[in-house]
């Protein structure tokens, strides 16, 4: 770069979170754990261009969002036709009908990537962040198997994210329909009402009664109803019980409620907890099965970390073959805003993956330690070698990074080996140093 | 999505390449031992917004490329000032100064993104793909150990992939500064005399040659030498004598001939042959120390894999302050392109992660095996467990997604463990199969 070029002050975006080094960390611990759980389940990983043609975004079928197109800068103003995905269900879909024909089914991926809202600038709303999917398509009938593997897998996956006791609030759209059926409600009042009634757990009763009577004129026993229902909570032992008792003879409501009894028999124990909620209901029109938002237990003011439910004819926007599937997001960008927003920004964790800092020392020949370090390393350990300066600065260094060990080669030969916490230290012979850290493994 | 929608023919994007399933499989494997090694050096990760101000990038000191701008699709053309990355460099620059306070120095990351180009459509062209950098940076002088090291990392990293034996070509700009003083060609005509230089590897001597000669007016004796040094090429054992050779008596060339010697020196054996090339002279002109570019044994005409270099004043679009680093990239995309399109595309390589699938029998209970499932996911193993269905069935999805091994529960409480591709099979009870299978972990 030249040197006459005008200094540029270097400023965050709004909207675009950065992390530290010692936040990053964090991030890739989790991005690492969430991989792993998602392959211990079978799931494959996928990917999709961070791009789609702006006709399919923006097109009819598609719930509305805010997105951002792309212009050649050096192209005057041409339109390019693309836009960032604001998701990574469109592209899922799109992918899907693409390679049809090279995919076994049922087909089963995570996908973890960035998507971008394109949204003006305001406090607390991100323009990029990850969001971390799992899906499940089949080219027959999907198995509700499924829908119960995809709440045992992110129940595995925020237990070992270790983010606090996850409540995954359950409900059912045929339940949902056949309850509205009962009542009266027709289609084309019902996605008003259920936008509505999914208010409930944030805004509480008493506004979202005011809405159904303000904007929908609905009154009398009629709410009553609706409220009654939206209230409904339940262990899913619980269900049967709960829900008979309405007394509702619709068949769509009695197919639902027989399929999440199905799918709750196979949710595991102890990971999380699984509560029937007749207050969820989810905007999205595109969902025909279970559905599915998770409160973290004494942080429900957050809101919900983990939503999805099954749904069919997602691919009908590219394909007239019907492909039912089933999938489940959790939002880690947020997450992690949260999570690092409760505690100092300064403190808690290492800045450096550095289990071991070998420290220079100019009597002792600096190819040595570079051998030691390989050796090290080959038996799996994270190991840096610092190169020749005063102990004093490579102990700082070790400090600031918090680089748990340092080993410290004497002019004999031997080595200390000297942990920064406890400030314990012991004379090794390099023998004893390989079989003693190897044995800390 | 409403069912009038009419149907988008889904299609790839030119320029945006998306995997099949067994294809990201590798590239996942690819990025994980990426990982994997650069923090077994201690670096540090790190990941920056995927925009920038379009002032930054299309700011004078930034090297020119073409980038795309962002506009909200809602907003009528209005512009956002965010243009994406075309590299990581200019962002770890901005990100440094914007968080100087809050790094330790010497600074060590490495970073694992999507950088995007914004070029027409072009076969063979990416306008997306995975960049994978490593870079160090001091706040005071940064010692030559950081330019080996960065060889070292890269040289393990490039063996682990195994994607072939890496030929490192390495030059010192100083050593060409000092040789271009001796010919007595100024800094003025320099940058126009390396560009040419810098496509011997690709051109040919006659190519280059006559470049010299018709652009830049270069004849005779100063052709001869330009053309004898660029033809240059030792191993690490060799430099001193090769360019003692040429009897330059110039200051800078002496000094970084001393100084690659001592980054020579400090180089492990036996992962990837590292040499001296005198045609190597990195377009970029921010480089001031070490350049290097790399390529494969019997895949030169791919190009370079791994390329990088010494910098000083990196942040100095951003800041006054004097911030030496070093850094390489490895361009995993176009390495992986190259690798796939080698082979057929539909062999080779599982298409999940699945270890095991466990069938499910009318006659079993669902919930034993998923109990089963549990079990072999907490030893580690990645484990799907298939809905009821014909045990044929079960077979072919193993069978087309490469699941090795399949678990056969039989009514008497026996399982049979059989290997996918040697057909062989086992009866065991549950106890059995268990300890089986925890053994060959």
């Amino acid at each position: 770069m030249s040197d006459e070029t005008r200094l540029i002050k270097p400023r965050s975006i709004s909207g675009f979170p950065e992390w530290l080094p010692h936040e990053k960390e964090e991030e890739e611990r989790c991005l690492s754990l969430l991989r792993e759980t998602f392959r211990s389940f079978g799931y494959t990983p996928l990917e999709t261009a961070s791009v789609e043609l702006t006709e399919v975004l923006a097109s009819k079928g598609v719930e509305e969002k805010e997105i951002y197109d792309l212009i050649r800068h050096q192209g005057e103003g041409e339109e390019s036709g693309l836009s960032l995905h604001f998701d990574l269900t469109v592209p899922f879909a799109r992918y899907v009908a693409l390679n049809y024909g090279q995919l076994a089914f049922p087909f089963k991926r995570y996908q973890i990537q960035k998507v971008w809202r394109g949204e003006r600038p305001a406090q607390g709303r991100f323009r990029e962040f990850y969001q971390c999917d799992i899906d499940v398509v089949a080219n027959g009938p999907l198995p509700l198997e499924y829908d119960a593997e995809l709440l045992e897998v992110m129940a595995t996956a925020l237990a070992r994210l270790d983010v606090g006791r996850p409540v995954f609030m359950v409900n059912h759209r045929r339940i949902l329909d056949g309850f509205y059926n009962h009542l009266g409600i027709g289609p084309e009042l019902r996605p008003a009402v259920l936008l509505e009634v999914d208010k409930l757990e944030k805004t509480g009763r008493e506004s979202v009664a005011r809405q159904l009577q303000d904007k929908l004129s609905l009154t009398g026993e009629t709410l009553e109803q609706i409220l009654h229902f939206a209230a409904l909570r339940c262990d899913p032992d619980g269900l049967p019980d709960l829900l008979r008792a309405l007394e509702v003879k619709d068949e769509v409501f009695l197919a639902g409620l027989a399929e999440l009894e199905s799918i709750f028999a196979l949710l595991p124990t102890g990971l999380g907890d699984f509560t029937y909620n007749g207050s969820i209901t989810r905007g999205l029109n595109y969902y025909t099965g279970i559905i599915c938002e998770t409160l973290i237990q004494g942080a429900e003011s957050f809101g919900s970390v983990c939503s999805g439910g099954r749904y069919e004819g997602l691919t009908r926007l590219f394909s007239n073959q019907e492909l039912p599937g089933c999938g489940m997001s959790i939002g880690l960008t947020r997450l992690l805003a949260w999570l690092f927003a409760k505690r100092d920004k300064n403190t808690g964790g290492r800045s450096s993956p550095s289990e071991i800092l070998i420290a220079a020392m100019p009597s002792v020949p600096h190819s040595e330690l570079l051998l030691l370090g390989r050796e090290l390393r080959s038996m799996g350990l994270n190991v840096e070698v610092f190169p020749p300066a005063k102990l004093k600065k490579q102990l700082a260094y070790a400090d600031r990074k918090g680089i748990p060990g340092i080993i410290i080669p004497n002019d004999d030969g031997s080595f200390d080996l000297k942990d920064m916490s406890s400030g314990q230290q012991a004379r090794l012979t390099r023998e004893e140093l390989v079989v003693r850290l190897q044995a800390g493994r």
